[in-house]
């Protein structure tokens, strides 16, 4: 096999498969990228047996084939090869000793067969959504930190992604709280339920350039989902199982609504966190009287104290919140004004939009007021 | 004691002070900071016993007094009062309970009784030297990185700083290499030699602004130095005991010299470092021949050979260096080129300049030449 490449664009396509990359894998094989030159593109492969990227790369084909080589050892020469015109010779013999050349420099290094790679499975496009990459990157953002990694359900480590008619909707919960974002598509499609893995939608989202006028096209099998932009395809094995169902947690109804600035209200729950260490886990009061929101917190390390203006419909409620999980969902929340929706000081608070665009519940915890 | 002030220039002041904070100890008082309003003007000071540092703040004393209040958490909630024109109060009564105000924000902490704080050694300022805050941060920048801080040998952990006539001389070494800057000062000072702490002068060179228009004046007594640089004083133990005899080290005798680009020399040995883990400690390989450098590393992860073209004088030679000490002094050399004087392939190399302002010795590493 012998490739040309320029630089920056063999460094942007190992950093897009990079991120399938097992961190702790005892296999070698696991730990390669595969650069497979045997057709007419140039395509660059990585897996951890559940998350599979790949990509097409620009590049010449001197020599067809393919080598698999150790993704850290290959990201690290590259990167620092020298950033100029001169191009970027890969060249491997049959024994998969791999030649890369830049200018002045060469390495040498000893590749893995690329036979022995595992191919990512074949997966049938039969069922899809389509929306832009902007929307997707953004959706996961604001769901991806209310889910639970280490926890030993593993449902929670995964968000649910459900497709009704028009509607993507995207849950993530860890016992404490759920995030949920309905995103409307362009267009009406299949019913879809499926469970996908966070780590897959987090590594994801980093792919994704954010761009409004580029779209991603979803696609569904029994057990895995697809992911297709630009030049890249990602491959998630599926969460099995029944997801939570959250229906019945959920509620319009409210005794109390308050009305504050999000930046106001988000700035001093961070002021109160100073507060709150791992040896003192105070929660954070809020007392809502009339226009006046009353935050307070008292733990062994002092007391803080804030008053934030607000606009209440409803009756005057005393409640108190872990106040990072309040911070989570404030800070993903790009309005300047939020809504809280409260019951009583032992049923959980919604913070959502008109439109239901989003909705994050967060249960209060239990508190004792002291002066 | 009731303080105002604008945010800006206390969170500077506690900025300051507080590298002066000791990361572990078990005595309350020594994890904070002192405010001192007790005359007409407001310090702020804090101690590790070894090094303190004293700074002087604009405010306006409401009342004198003084407080001791723990210095982690006055700094975070410092900094995240708002970022607005409204002044920060601090007030504290007898017992020591002290309140913060700024706009709506209250916090209040538990101070501790700024009697109890241990004042700084008054030092004697008969003896000193005075050079520019630019210069004496360059120097440290360039000579810290060879300090060995945690070797058993005290004396590995602190730099020699040693005046005559108008020459100050920074030495750091730890075993295998060397560093030397000679700085030229505008006038001749009193014979100094004293052995300051690695730490004293890594985080002076973080306070100190860089201002050449600015000085800092070094005063030197039996037990101590002290910098007094704007509205700040440092005051620092020094190491005891007879620093190590370097001269005879120190040769101007060479049979190579080699002139290389520095940035080109640089990047080709941090390429080497890729090949080279904790697992397989391989040297870098220099056969310098004619007006040729090959530089080249072999280990268990690969081979790099690069060629770099260079002006020499004197005999061919093959020389091996752990790549990591070539690296730490090149990156802190501002010059374009530089020049490598060698005896033989067990002498110490030398990287310096004509003028004599900066040595730098290396020692070299056994090698064998694999193919």
């Amino acid at each position: 096999m012998k490739l040309q490449f320029q630089k920056e664009s063999l460094l942007n396509g190992i950093n897009i498969v990079f991120k399938a990359i097992a961190s702790n894998t005892s296999m070698p094989i696991l730990k390669c990228i595969l650069i497979d030159a045997s057709t007419s593109e140039i395509k660059l492969t990585a897996t951890d047996m559940d998350l599979g990227i790949e990509t097409k790369i620009e590049g010449l084909i001197l020599e067809h084939g393919k080598i698999a080589l150790d993704a850290k050892l290959l990201f690290e020469i590259i990167r620092k090869l020298p950033d100029s015109e001169s191009s970027v010779i890969i060249v491997s013999d049959n024994l998969f000793n791999t030649r890369i050349e830049c200018e002045n420099a060469l390495f040498t290094i000893q590749g893995l067969d690329g036979e022995e790679f595992s191919y990512l499975p074949y997966i049938e496009r039969d069922h899809y959504i389509c929306l832009s990459q902007l929307t997707l990157r953004e959706a996961i953002r604001q769901t991806i930190f209310s889910i639970a990694p280490n926890d030993s359900n593993k449902m929670m480590s995964g968000e649910l992604l459900e497709v009704h008619d028009n509607i993507l909707k995207i849950v993530s919960l860890d016992g404490h709280r759920i995030s949920i974002h309905n995103i409307l598509l362009r267009d009406r499609y299949e019913d879809q339920k499926v469970i996908v893995p966070g780590k897959t939608l987090s590594e994801i989202s980093k792919i994704l350039t954010g761009d409004n006028e580029k779209d991603v096209l979803i696609f569904f099998s029994k057990n895995h989902i697809l992911f297709e932009f630009d030049d890249t395809v990602v491959i998630s094995r599926l969460i099995e199982g029944e997801y939570f169902r959250i229906d019945h947690m959920l509620s319009n109804d409210y005794e109390t609504r308050v009305k504050v600035n999000k930046r106001e209200f988000m700035d001093n729950i961070d002021r109160a966190m100073i507060l709150i260490r791992d040896t003192d886990r105070k929660p954070i009061i809020l007392t809502i009287e009339d226009s006046n929101v009353n935050m307070r917190v008292k733990s062994s390390f002092g007391m803080m104290n804030a008053d934030v203006s607000a606009q209440k419909t409803g009756r005057d409620i005393m409640i108190a919140f872990n106040p990072k999980f309040l911070l989570d969902a404030l800070r993903v929340i790009d309005d300047e004004e939020v809504d809280l929706y409260m019951m009583n000081p032992k049923s959980p608070c919604f913070i959502r939009d008109e439109a239901g665009s989003y909705i994050y519940l967060v249960l209060p915890v239990n508190f004792i007021v002291e002066n």
